[in-house]
């Protein structure tokens, strides 16, 4: 029994009251619910529409309704129809969900209609849920952006509603798998439960059979319960109403006639709505059942759905008298879910990039379920990059902002977003310019810098004016290829640049003249098929023959693992006898499980290219299909950075693309993933948690998502890859690991979309795709150390920004500042900063996490505690009140339903009193802080929101 | 120059100013308009919805919006929304046609919204168009009906809406061609004009091109101008909003959007406006031009409609300062178009029987102009049927009881609607009956009454007891096959009936035993292949080779005239070279103009059956087409019987039958028929007489709807077909007219029904269909004295009611009354009564009408003066009001709109005061009255509304 804290009873036996959330509203929230009936059925019509923030069509698109011969879909219309038709009738209610769309809606406005939407959610006639920006993804999304975008969406709603606008449920109803570390992050935002609408049908099928179809999901194993345990519902029906009941403009059934007309159906239509409640009752455990009178993009002409979900509810309750004891419920504790919520059998593909600077709207947009999973139409994906190109030009605008005013000079910063493969105009031409490494992350960095000249040789100096050193090398033929016409460099300059916490570090290159005692030419000896590479941590060995990678060895722990690795295509499924099921952009699906070697004969060619600061074997797969093999002085891991594409499809076989890597270790079905770039979940091969899996998809079944790493281990030894965006991982069989890294499909896969996965680039070939996968060999007792750190470090990289060097002082008479840290110190190693930003006028939006999970390392597991008051350099904290994680209500003023699980009650703990030069953080916490502060430097001050 | 009275100014030149009839209303009609500007183009966008009365669902089926899968469409919600919409900005205009689904919603309704409603009216928001029960057809509606349903609408409108509710202008915007006679109509009940969406593309350009898409049509030449002249404009678009401009939900055209985002489209729509604008204009003479701003079901959720219609507005007339001096104006007066405002090349079939007692509202949605012109999906065709059915049978039930309370007996009346294939369970099996003929027309009538019977010998009485000859005649074969299962006779009885003005006789029948001296046996002579039949005047000749007619001859004014007759088919055109348009529905396109006789051999088998009362020459063209020639004692015309179907398309070819009478008249290529029973046109093959015709299509191109008949003639004789339902005639070549009865079709003809014509009965064969020519022969001089009659005889044909007989007396001590008349006398030959209904209590409406054309008869068209006061039997009149044609206004209350054509200002005469003794009618003038009654016969008062 889930059994909220205020006792509703047991039932005994039900009979049949519908009830749509009607009766006099006493305020919002709980108060605004019904009064139900005890000894009945309770079945709450929950009226709704699910608006997508893009799929078919582009947010603009669905917001105003254009291009509605794609799909008809106007959000502007659904809004205004839904709050005329709320206005018009008391007893009605609705609630919504995708805050993108309501402020571009609140921006249409007048005053008067602002007023009368306020006064609905006063009422509780109109309720949010979910209440992020938009709905977003669970696979695919990096919880940094996924936190971000939700309270994105709730500082909205708590501007512009109080209290009453607080969504109360989390309502992630059609993504396509649910995540424990989302589950963590909505309980600790303070939502009271979630429902979700897709689930494995397997899984479904026996929840309904045993009754558990609502359960409380235990989100964490580090955080003390209750502080991450959510109640789960999961929705009868996906997220549409019962059949025959879908009262929408887009639909066809029959409305209710319940007047003198040939077509009367009013009695048809009770007698069928009984039986489908009565069904759905069996299926849930308390006489409370929800259906959800709506679907994708309804509402725009809502006048239908409440007239006649009105008449239902007239003549279905009409009927209560008669129908008594309808319905024997059992009464027992529900069950505590520890794992995982689920994943689909498929997985979807991933094209979007991971944004790596603060979210504006655009990121927030993009962690939308059709938007980081790829399965919207091109246009629309070209739509979102629009929108991230944008946004991202207002990110490097704030930047270049801030380091000018840090700084002291008017630099013409320069942002080259085409660094990766070598293209930047300010480096190719000019002989002398600046490099200026921002670092977010609260720890010193050391970083590779890579950039494209002309020149044979060149100076680098570092903040104080020290040489730095460079080296130049040949640019490769890979990244030639890759680049087109888009980049005149013959060279690449490298050399290794360190940041200070949250600051930046400014270096100064000039190119050195032929002649110049500094310059040393550019030695660039080339070994083919070479043996080894090795660094003073790490030694990689390569099998000569075959040029692919062998071996890998930990100098420092005397650890040797042999490690194959290479690339593979899995050949998709265009539909076959068990299933025509094809593999498309939703439904990862491959006509065998044995893929084929990209280099059909097995071998590749390698060179090896070696200077004193990088070592790198350069692999062809094929003519569409290479990889760097790369060890930088210091740096205790392997990067192999490939580049895949486009994907040759002209024999008519659409191909998904892995790198692959085997070993010995045994891994007894077992591997690892990350959930959503936090908590690590371990997978069992063909296998799940809670119920008896029959298998039917031996790949794909055993694909899961990989925000940010996979690893495998036995007893001793774990080897982990980390991955620069999300990807599609597995282990299919033991010792090995792979990861999809591109994808191209000829055919769709009939879940809406429409178009095959064949996205074209701008010259009508497959897109290319370039990524970096870092390799940790490591003990299983000290894995963590390294890789916590180290995938922090690669989402939230360190960023170069260029400037030609030079520009004025702003403050007349003082040095420019050439380096600064935000920081007074590095914070400790398990302490994350992960937001830090201006909020109202004077305040700042902190977040601290700790980024270890419980009992994965004897050091960074500890409990570890900061002193916020001492931490900034730029600014002193004059308060500081702790806030819930959504950062829109402070954390004593959170309050959450309290459930009674079968493991038994949790009290959450009282919250104790902020003191913030003391703030401790227990493994796997984030805290959030709304700080008001004092600025040390003058102008640098934030913005505002 | 279309002028109105006002004294509008003639622009000289005009710049782009865009009205959505916006503006502080100051009252309605007229006075709502918003103010113009003189020196400006004014364009008018009306927001409208066009709601067929039955299309491709039913009129149920429309209202609630069911089966939204075969079309969506609710127009429930369209009212709602509507004024919803209205109400949420006073600026918001809209008109609406369609009163039987307005009825129907405002039963609908509460208190609260009626108000809401009435004062949208009364601020001229809400402005009502047309206002008939539906959008009657134009050619294939009687007039009778056709003014009925009008009136029926425009007296709902005045019950609810008072003066506001008035329709101004008549909206015939999607019937397929348009009448002369409903213009007329139109006039005569106060229409200031009349819109019309669908011309002929030729005389359209042709119009287009001459600036002459407005004018005034002259649509009488019996009624003094300006009783029947009608402002007349047609549609730029059809009905239909500009390319680009529909804002709808069932349109994907995209909406204004003007805010910031990459949707913006502000830009190119202002200026795509601008464009269609201008060159509307160009077609049209005045500095006013209107955009019809919806079609068929839209508006269902009209805030995309207004919203939008908003944005446009603002922004075009944002820029009227910049767009002076766009158009040159011409100013001249406008031509009068004194002929029909021309059919349409395609004819449609008709299937629906017309009704023939007071119209209920039934018969009403049966005038729609997708009902009565067969253009409806078979499932909606079925369900005119089904409505009217009902109607009929509540019609039989006033009957009923009006016939008991007047002859004062309580009897068990039996209807017995399936005489015409002889079956009729009480005379098939009783052994005595009565028969009670109802006449409903102003003069006495003599009628053929033919009932199914078993019996060898009847004995008929009159009202007075006294003998009426009668025959007994084998069921003809022809009948035996049609009635299948359906009835048992093995003879029919047939003896003339005749019955007083507006009255009943009652007649008894009783079977006489064998040996009864009165009893004669059943004489049938049969001859086969007759030569001639003949009786006291007209003798018709025929082949005996043949079997076919050959010639009529009029004894009474020894006239002779060959005539042959025979039935041919045309072979559906499944599209060809010239135009893949396949016959259909909508759509009559022969493939050949030559069709082939139904009887290949171009013989016929022919009998006679002959007795005192009738001559009957049997027909057997084919196994599906057979034909009885008669004569009965007295009548001085022939009578054709034909019985077609089902017709055989097992071949593949679609049919469309027609049957042609050839004869040796000069007709010069002119033949005539009766626009909606009512007016007389002369046609012209290949010839239109406002436009250059270029003929593609010689047969269908030369059809015209015969709603009652079609005549040729040359300088002397005149041969008239009188038709008992609407058909599509013409005459093909010099001296033939033909006429269709029947048709069959494998292919839709892609005008949106979507089904071919193929029509399966119950026995899933295709349908029977059997009916009626009447022949006339006489000279042109005296034809419409009898054609006149008999069409009106025809269309308001007695109608025999049956009963056991020997119910008890309602008063006791009073004989039944066994014979009875409602008017004191006859009316003269040329006056009909054309309406005698309760109104409210109390009150009778009353209409008279002179039924000959302006010297289309020496006596017949001359003006006739009745005695009203002295003119029924049944009641006295205490007061009368004089009213017009639509029953809903008192005449001297209604003013129209003046204009000046260019023929000269016709001013409209006064008002003269009622004499009620003395009621003059003029040529085709129809009046109409509500009269205040006093009953004779207690209880016989009229039952209200």
């Amino acid at each position: 029994m889930t059994k909220p804290a205020s006792g509703m009873a047991v039932p005994g036996a039900a009979a049949l009251l519908l009830l749509l959330l009607v009766g006099a509203a006493a305020g919002c929230g709980y108060q605004s619910c019904p009064p139900t009936r005890p000894g009945l059925l309770n079945v709450h019509l929950v009226p709704h529409t699910h608006d997508d923030v893009g799929w078919l069509k582009t947010v603009e698109q669905y917001f105003y309704g254009v291009r509605n011969e794609v799909q008809h879909a106007g959000v502007q219309y659904i809004l205004d129809s839904v709050v005329a038709q709320l206005v018009a009738d008391p007893s009605r209610r609705f609630i919504y969900a995708e805050v993108a769309f309501l402020a571009r809606w609140w921006r249409q406005q007048d005053e008067a209609t602002r007023r009368t939407v306020r006064q609905l959610v006063e009422q509780g006639r109109l309720e949010f849920v979910g209440g992020g920006w938009c709905m977003s993804d669970e696979a695919a999304a990096h919880y940094g952006p996924a936190i971000e975008q939700l309270a994105l969406g709730r500082r909205f709603l708590r501007r512009e509603f109080g209290a009453c606008g607080t969504p109360r449920v989390a309502w992630q109803i059609d993504p396509f798998g649910h995540s424990r570390q989302l589950a963590a992050i909505f309980a600790q935002m303070g939502y009271d439960g979630l429902f979700v609408g897709r689930v494995d049908h397997q899984d479904k099928a026996t929840r309904e059979g045993l009754r558990e179809m609502e359960l409380l999901w235990r989100a964490s194993e580090s955080l003390s319960p209750p502080a991450a345990d959510l109640f789960t519902g999961i929705l009868p029906n996906v997220y549409n109403p019962p059949s025959g009941f879908c009262w929408d403009q887009l639909c066809s059934d029959p409305p209710v006639v319940d007047e003198d007309s040939e077509e009367n159906n009013v009695d048809s239509i009770v007698s069928t709505f009984l039986q489908i409640a009565a069904s759905q009752a069996e299926r849930y455990r308390t006489n409370h059942i929800i259906m959800t009178m709506g679907s994708d993009f309804q509402y725009e002409n809502a006048n239908l759905w409440f007239k006649n979900m009105d008449k239902l509810i007239a003549h279905v309750n009409a009927r209560v008298p008669e129908n008594g004891r309808l319905l024997p419920l059992r009464g027992r504790p529900p069950p505590v879910l520890d794992g995982l919520f689920h994943q689909p059998t498929c997985l979807q593909a991933l094209r979007t990039p991971q944004q790596q600077l603060s979210p504006g709207e655009a990121v927030a947009v993009a962690q939308h379920h059709d938007a980081v999973t790829g399965t919207e139409k091109q246009h629309v994906a070209d739509d979102y990059a629009r929108q991230l190109a944008a946004g991202w030009e207002s990110c490097q605008l704030l930047v270049a902002n801030a380091l000018a005013s840090l700084g002291g000079s008017k630099e013409n910063f320069v942002f080259c977003n085409a660094l990766n493969v070598s293209v930047c105009p300010l480096t190719e031409a000019a002989g002398r310019f600046t490099v200026i490494l921002y670092n977010p992350l609260g720890r010193q960095v050391s970083w590779p810098i890579r950039l494209p000249v002309n020149g044979a040789s060149y100076a680098v100096t570092d903040p104080q004016g020290q040489p730095v050193p460079s080296e130049v090398v040949p640019v490769s033929n890979f990244t030639r290829r890759l680049r087109g016409d888009g980049g005149s460099a013959v060279r690449e300059l490298l050399f290794q640049a360190s940041a200070p916490p949250l600051g930046f570090s400014t270096f100064t290159v000039s190119r050195l003249s032929r002649g110049d005692p500094r310059a040393h030419p550019a030695r660039t000896p080339v070994v083919s098929q070479p043996r080894e590479i090795q660094n003073e941590h790490v030694r990689v060995l390569f099998d000569p023959l075959t040029g692919l990678l062998k071996e890998i060895q930990d100098l420092d722990k005397s650890i040797s693992l042999p490690v194959f690795q290479s690339f593979y295509w899995y050949n998709a499924s265009v539909g076959n006898d068990e299933s025509s099921q094809a593999s498309g952009a939703y439904i990862f699906r491959p006509n065998s499980s044995e893929p084929f070697p990209v280099s059909g004969s097995k071998r590749v060619s390698a060179h090896l290219v070696k200077n004193a600061l990088v070592q790198e074997v350069h692999q062809n797969f094929s003519s569409w299909c290479s990889q760097v093999v790369r060890l930088r002085a210091g740096q205790p891991y392997v990067e192999l950075e490939w580049t895949v594409g486009p994907i040759p499809v002209a024999d008519g076989w659409g191909k998904e693309i892995i790198s692959r890597f085997e070993t010995t270790l045994q891994t007894d079905a077992r591997f690892y993933t990350d959930s959503n770039g936090r908590q690590i979940l371990e997978r069992r091969r063909d296998y799940r948690p809670t119920w008896n899996l029959s298998q039917t998809e031996p790949v794909a079944g055993n694909y899961y998502p990989v925000n940010s790493r996979i690893f495998i281990k036995d007893k001793k030894f774990q080897l982990t890859v980390l991955t620069d965006r999300s990807q599609g991982g597995s282990s299919i069989f033991d010792g090995s690991l792979e990861l999809m890294v591109h994808r191209r499909l000829l055919y769709d896969d009939n879940r809406g979309v429409g178009e095959p996965l064949v996205e074209l680039g701008a010259n009508k070939q497959g897109l290319v795709v370039r990524g970096r996968h870092l390799v940790l060999l490591d003990t299983v007792e000290s894995a963590a150390n390294r890789h916590r750190l180290l995938a922090q470090e690669l989402f939230m990289a360190p960023y170069a920004v260029l400037a030609p060097g030079g520009g004025p002082s702003y403050r007349r008479g003082q040095p420019r500042v050439r380096q600064f840290s935000g920081l007074r110190r590095e914070l400790p190693p398990n302490v994350h900063l992960l937001t830090l930003t201006p909020w109202d006028a004077g305040a700042l939006l902190l977040r601290l996490e700790h980024q270890f999970e419980r009992g994965e390392s004897a050091n960074g597991s500890q409990p570890v505690t900061v002193d916020l008051l001492n931490l900034f350099s730029a600014f002193t904290i004059v308060s500081v009140q702790e806030m819930s994680l959504g950062a829109d209500l402070p954390l004593d003023a959170t309050s959450r339903l309290v459930w009674t699980p079968a493991t038994g009650l949790a009290q959450p703990r009282p919250v104790p009193k902020l003191d913030p030069s003391r703030i401790t953080l227990q493994p796997m916490e984030i805290r959030t802080f709304l700080a008001t502060v004092q600025y040390e430097v003058p102008g640098a001050g934030p913005g505002g929101p």
